[in-house]
């Protein structure tokens, strides 16, 4: 067992960097190319606000799918775990996270869960305001306050990319509509969406949300609870099953916390109880992950003692 | 927060038991009729070496799929992580226990992972022995070591029904010869496979099996460690996202801790540095878990804090 | 075998109506209720230009799929037969008529076949014309000419109820467009679409596309060859494997020649070198065929020797 | 349109001896080896007894699934049509000949047609006999006495080479078993099969079977009916819709005429009231038939007119 210190962040970093060389850099994403290949950031906040970052942790890079479990944590705030899993069911599923056939070979042709794009737009349509505008400002401001960042910002030419490329999102977006599961404007539902994708961050931002996740939902300014408990034990649980792709089984085993991937090469992590991780490693492999950022977390696992499934629950 | 006593679980199971009326027992198993219907009884087993039963604790029933978790934590001691994992996958699957076109849907071939039933087969032809005998008693000795119990035994009427009712597993097993997963006899690895369902226990034995994952891989007598930490993290985890059926998502929100079941109505919990749990309730949901079974985990789960997910890590 | 003769069809009328009892009206389509349930009305000409026809035969109803025959025509026309078939495959499919997990199951993602809902958007892309009014007016313009009735039209009310309930062909359309098999505009190409399914027609006029398919491809004023043969029978051999939904083989044994249905309740039916078939039933089973019309197209194949697999070929 | 005669043959052997280049010999098969690539024959027998061959056509072959038309025959014959595909769909499927996803896949887990694996096998089991030799004796004989051949045998080295590749038709008949659409012996099911698929054949025979299918069903020798007209129109039929593996629709189009193939590289063609034609030509595509052999079956209809969906009926 190694010590949390920046020290080691730093020496993490350089043995996992070499990981970065089997992956691609997603260039449907602007500005990303190969200069970003080698990039790797690491940020952890524990539970007593220290906060441990190294390598190249204040490059911004768009959220992505970690979005996704910050959709789910407003929706259940705004619907009800009932609600919400009327639409979306909590299963982890074998498939690629844009699958549509998994969309029409079961009964209720509900989304398998709220990770797959397919699911996540339906949690987007659950996210409340009073127009479309509003309910992305409740989306960045909810993310302002988790991360203590009030200079979170929507990069404009993500979101014109993400529109550009979204022919994928509107057909399961349209699917869901012809099965019922989605019911309200499909056109604004995917918008926010795409909104919800294009918002910068770094790693210390990520790690911010990690420790959200992990610590009870409270603002780091006030204090105050923004999320019960039993909301981010599902989400944290869901991250579990499915927050990774189809290599979710994989990161339970060799890291054994909750983490979230988006295929800008960012990973979001929380221990429960102990601290938020966050990772930008742009290179990523064919299931979506980040590889370095993978590497990365996994060997922070066995070195910090990280893996949930040890004897000691949490510490071994 | 409610304190584990006795009395505690005898009020847990009246509160669970009325569940059971949704679900079906199984009549394909051998003497499983209606006036099991109602049935449940519960054994937990803290670190301590403290232990808490109530119901119907001392009925025997087979073990069914719980052997899953007993065959791969030999597989992995005699094959090694590795080796194992080449052959079978880590990945869930949101896809019925005995899904043949899961196995045809991908590259490989190879079985999601080791909680299904082709994954299960390929795993157990990786459990060594000089002869079929062998295998079995390496199997059966391994279990009643860490039950503490030289009682176990193999029930011959349940066995011979695996047999007559095979046909889809040797539906999955020759599938897995045809593409190359299964190397080693067909047939043998059936028999082993069917024998090790067929082993008859108590939830007092379950629970044991439930402690020795949860904490240490000890027996219980020596204290020796007989599988080494990191196969048992490995074993946990899988659990957790793979080890209810494709309602494995769901007990990962609701009870939050590693779970095998069977469909006999048996469930193994480890909660990792605390305890084991065993449960046996026959009346089961079309998915395969114990309807009553199933809610009590849920309950112990939230009464006594045992979901891994909570703030304060597997205290919460 | 039968004479045919309007005394025989009054007849093969009033034995195959019955069989409407087991269909549903698709109360999806404007106008169609329970009253038209008993209506069935059947119209054949045979290459020497006689008409016979029996029964409600009168009915206007929308073409509905009737229309992918038409459309097939037109686009090998206008881009050839390669070209048509780079972009649609040929083959049929085991599976219904708006299958979505068809298109993602197989590497090219390309549509099985241009009697399926996303084959057909696939072929309206590629009708040529200068404007989205001039490719349905060309479309509109050919069908009178083939019918050589210049009073066909579209029904506006229909043409809405298709956009309308259009969900899931947009689902299609834009997932062909993720995958670069729709490369014109998605939008333009449903409309298109929806306009062709909403032509209004009796059965005089499928009969009457039936014989131009039979016979030639001939204007009936002019004689003039419209479309050649090759590719009327490659239009023809499709209509066999795949033109009665997934009930096609079915057809191709019970009545041996050449159909394609819609769910209005339509079908045309082509008889190489003898005669064309048009029936309108709007009783429809499960699959998507007019159940009384279905009937009665199998009694004509017995009855009068239109199977073409008979050991005389086609006269037996 | 050519003539048909022997130097017509030679050259259209030469013409489509060059696309063997592009396909494999089964290496599989026993003595089947590169030195076989090359190989081409074809003979083709007229109504009025004509017969014309050319090339490799005395080179005998094992059937492979051209014995499925002929298994098919006796079915019907023993069990009618109505139990036949009560076990056995008619639908064409687009899926790989030995899928078994597609048998899971839908509610009745029936294979979708006879021409494929399942479907096969299921068939098998409906050939009456007292005995399993009885059984295949009793096809040898009907194949010995359609082809008026009484040298025809089965190759134990081909039989053998069956069972030893055995593991995927294996997995096929054991789900049956699973789903209750095999209820005989599952091992006896499979090795009629596998005896069926090992009888050895030149072109010649291949035409003869053709022809029988064609024209009546009729011994060659008496002259008398085997098999009822109605059961030959079922069966060719089902060849038009089915009978070329995933290429089936192709060959719809581009021959016009149905056939059946194997993976020893037969061809069996049955233009109805005209003639038979058996090709034999080893490389084989990725689907399964013979590149060559393909080649020219579809040359001949081009040449000859056989197209059945030609604006002549079956001579256009």
């Amino acid at each position: 067992m190694k010590e949390l210190t920046t020290d080691y962040l730093e020496d993490a970093i350089e043995d996992s960097r070499p990981f970065a060389a089997s992956g691609n850099v997603n260039m449907s994403l602007p500005n990303f190319d190969e200069t970003m290949k080698d990039m790797l950031g690491v940020s952890i906040i524990t539970t007593d606000q220290q906060c441990y970052s190294a390598g190249d942790h204040l490059q911004v890079i768009p959220m992505q799918s970690t979005s996704k479990v910050v959709g789910l944590m407003l929706a259940l705030q705004d619907f009800g775990k009932e609600r919400v899993f009327n639409a979306v069911g909590m299963e982890p599923m074998g498939d690629f996270f844009n699958s549509i056939s998994q969309l029409e070979s079961f009964d209720t042709s509900k989304p398998f869960n709220p990770m797959i794009n397919a699911g996540a737009i339906a949690v987007a349509a659950m996210i409340k305001g009073q127009s479309p505008e509003n309910r992305f400002s409740r989306y960045l401001d909810f993310l302002k306050e988790m991360t203590d960042n009030d200079q979170l910002y929507m990069s404009e030419d993500v979101y014109e990319a993400e529109k550009a490329n979204s022919a994928r999102n509107r057909s399961l977006a349209y699917f869901m509509q012809s099965t019922g599961t989605l019911v309200t404007d499909v056109e604004e539902a995917l918008d926010l969406y795409f909104r919800m994708n294009s918002v910068m961050m770094c790693s210390d931002d990520f790690a911010r949300i990690g420790l959200f996740l992990a610590c009870g939902g409270r603002s780091p300014q006030t204090g105050e609870r923004l999320i019960p408990p039993h909301h981010l034990r599902t989400v944290k649980a869901i991250m579990m099953t499915s927050g990774m792709y189809n290599s979710s089984g994989h990161y339970a085993v060799e890291a054994g916390f909750p983490c979230k991937s988006g295929v800008s090469g960012s990973i979001i992590g929380a221990i429960p109880g102990r601290m938020g991780v966050g990772v930008i490693g742009p290179a990523i492999d064919e299931k979506g992950n980040s590889t370095a950022g993978g590497a990365l977390i996994k060997k922070l696992s066995q070195d910090l003692g990280l893996n949930m499934f040890g004897e000691k629950g949490g510490f071994g």
